[in-house]
């Protein structure tokens, strides 16, 4: 047994403990002693004293709950039901638009199915999977068409993956008021499929390939050209995504993932690669996801999510309840490989301290940062900042500006600072 | 760029082409050139042969698809329906009674929340977050009352792992026809929430403390005594899985959650914890979750879900196509820590192979595993054992038994054996 004495010779918990005690006031309970009083804690506390009684028996104790199986497939709690997709209001039509994954309400690094962001460019196709084929042709040696079937037939891999937007947020303003109106174009999942990489070689990649152009079975054909580099690397044919198959929303029955590439790229309802020895310059590639820079060039196949943070808790529209302890949590990520270290300000930028970051932190997947810090009850200034293995630094939103001037719409992986006002309520520090 | 040619200089997949094209023929696709020639694949021959045209354009690409947002929080593809939680038909009440994953139907390791398995002991009780309080008492310098604010404040951890119920699948004949219904009362989340150690810290261990004993806010207000020394190692308070606030049938709003023990010690909708020197000797560890040995005395505080594993593709219920490449795949787990190998044997259990681990292997937590395999089309019996870090190797039923006894009912973590016949279709081989 450990005894309880060894408790106090822990130094990480001593340190914690410190901060839950600063201000001189227990945080994370209600010492039954001399805390507040409200009739729900006087009960509590007399059942505390006869110390095998429980405390105030609630009603939902008191009757036989729902039975097992009422929810063949759950949802969750109604108490949560303001819990969902970020849907912009009145836009001038919904086919080609986004919805958001509520990022301020969620914790560790999962998004769960339903709350996964959406990005469409034709509205979401309702496909049969037994109608559905992939077709491969082009610059290889034999041109294959598969059905779903012949697609779980191959070996299979499962990998934890963010998927992030090009235009996340969009450097326009206003730039909107939580973290999910900022950067809810953001989700990360499992994801089970086949290396693409297989299926190319199982059709025989020719010389002159170099480009694999994607096709969606949406309304919208929507088709992207892939560099045949990537292809061979951790590129994936998706049909699962946390343990079931791909919802609707994501391309179910089969999509393209290309881990770290902005989202578009990772065509949903994937029914043809065709492998090519130049891009198709469609236009999710010209007319879209391009940006004029100052000079007047255009620049295009802008493929890699840089590395990104937000601080989530407290983020913009929370509301610190009292002054003490605080846990700052966030998420970083980066689209060239894992994230090395995120720093946080809680002092406008002044000084910096490195974050906790979750373990495992898995390559071009979400990863999970915290601080733990004291509010003073005044008004403060908090960000973050992500460093990836590469080396690179997430920018200040002034510097990316410098650079890529007023037009720039796409790639906008800029430091977004939160304001917290001496009532504790956070608002966004760029808008 | 890799140039094409440096594909087939990378032996493991070659190793893998090999597997695919065995049996003569091409698996995982239709040559265009001489395969089965249905109307669909004609008409794709013949898009095929002009290169630039797609191939037959089906319905759901000529016509809008749903737009964003038509579902606020998503759910499954309507082709998906009958991938739901397996529950019991015909039992005598469902308010003590379990659902089991469906765990054929998953990849990866994540069980999304809607197909996480249930087990109640008095129905699923609907709380209200802003009244539900944890109450700490007990061998302790302090007595604490908390509220959701309250446990929200402490510092956060999120970790994936697995949980199970002792009674899984049991050792009453019989087994069930399919994985669910043999270990479906199995999942596995990312779960968020306080160190259990630093809620305990907080309000000050005595030194006669020993156990602490938890009590669920449900009509069975269930309750089971944990050994100090596991409150004190990896034990959390959870409030999300899998990114958002725990379901309902999990726990909402608040859970205890011991890492790779018996899934009921993992009380759910936690509202009290008593700090004692003695176990509580509740019903379900006395009455409940133990087992009568052979020698007439009773194993009792069976906490550890031993090493295990099991087939899901191929498995009970599913059919084989057709003989040639075929992937095993399957889960393996330990709550003794991380799964360090997993053998596979496809001919009665005469040889045995060792199957690919999916990264990163983490701890008290699923790990997917895989093998390739030919099948020669004839009758063979297919079957997993898992070994875990500690050195543990799962045992075959017949060596259980020998051990325990026919009363036994809890923790049988025996291998699990299918039977494949000539036609592809697969049974339980113990059934």
């Amino acid at each position: 047994m450990t005894e309880p004495t060894d408790v106090d010779s822990d130094g990480a918990v001593a340190s914690r403990r410190r901060f839950l005690r600063e201000g001189g006031a227990l945080v994370g309970g209600i010492a039954l002693a001399g805390g507040v009083a409200g009739g729900e804690v006087v009960a509590a506390t007399n059942a505390v004293a006869a110390d095998n009684v429980p405390p105030n028996v609630p009603e939902w104790m008191k009757t036989p709950g729902d039975p097992v199986g009422s929810q063949l497939y759950g949802t969750p709690s109604s108490f949560e039901k303001g819990i969902v997709r970020n849907v912009p209001k009145n836009a001038a039509q919904y086919l080609s638009a986004a919805s958001r994954t509520p990022l301020q309400d969620l914790d560790g690094i999962i998004t769960p199915n339903g709350l996964f962001y959406e990005r469409h460019h034709g509205g979401i196709p309702a496909i049969d999977p037994a109608q559905h084929r992939l077709m491969l042709h082009g610059l290889v040696d034999r041109p294959l068409i598969f059905t779903m079937d012949d697609i779980r037939r191959f070996p299979s891999e499962s990998r934890i993956h963010f998927l992030e937007c090009s235009g996340n947020p969009g450097y326009k303003k206003p730039y909107g008021k939580t973290a999910s109106d900022l950067v809810g174009l953001l989700s990360c999942a499992e994801w089970t499929g086949v290396s693409l990489k297989l299926v190319l070689q199982e059709a025989g990649l020719q010389q002159a390939a170099k480009w694999v152009i994607a096709e969606g079975a949406d309304a919208a054909a929507l088709t992207r050209s892939i560099p045949i580099e990537k292809c061979l690397e951790d590129a994936m044919l998706v049909y699962s995504q946390n343990g079931e198959r791909l919802r609707p929303q994501q391309g179910y029955p089969l999509r393209l993932l290309l881990p770290g590439f902005e989202g578009n790229m990772s065509v949903k309802w994937l029914r043809r690669l065709r492998v090519a020895a130049e891009p198709a310059y469609s236009r999710e590639e010209t007319s879209k996801y391009t940006d004029l820079l100052p000079d007047g060039s255009a620049r295009e196949f802008t493929f890699y999510m840089e590395a990104k943070s937000i601080i989530t808790r407290p983020s913009g529209g929370q509301r610190l309840s009292a002054p003490g302890y605080h846990e700052i949590s966030g998420i970083a990520w980066s689209g060239h490989g894992k994230i090395n270290r995120v720093d946080v300000s809680v002092d406008e930028g002044k000084s910096w301290q490195q974050a906790q970051l979750q373990e495992p932190v898995l390559t071009r997947a979400l990863t999970r940062f915290r601080l733990p810090w004291h509010w003073n009850g005044q008004a403060a200034m908090i960000q973050s900042r992500a460093t990836d293995e590469t080396g690179y630094v997430q920018p200040a939103l002034s510097e990316l500006l410098a650079v890529r001037g007023e037009n720039y719409f796409y790639h906008n992986n800029a430091i977004w600072p939160w304001r917290i006002d001496a009532e504790g309520e956070v608002t966004n520090a760029n808008a």
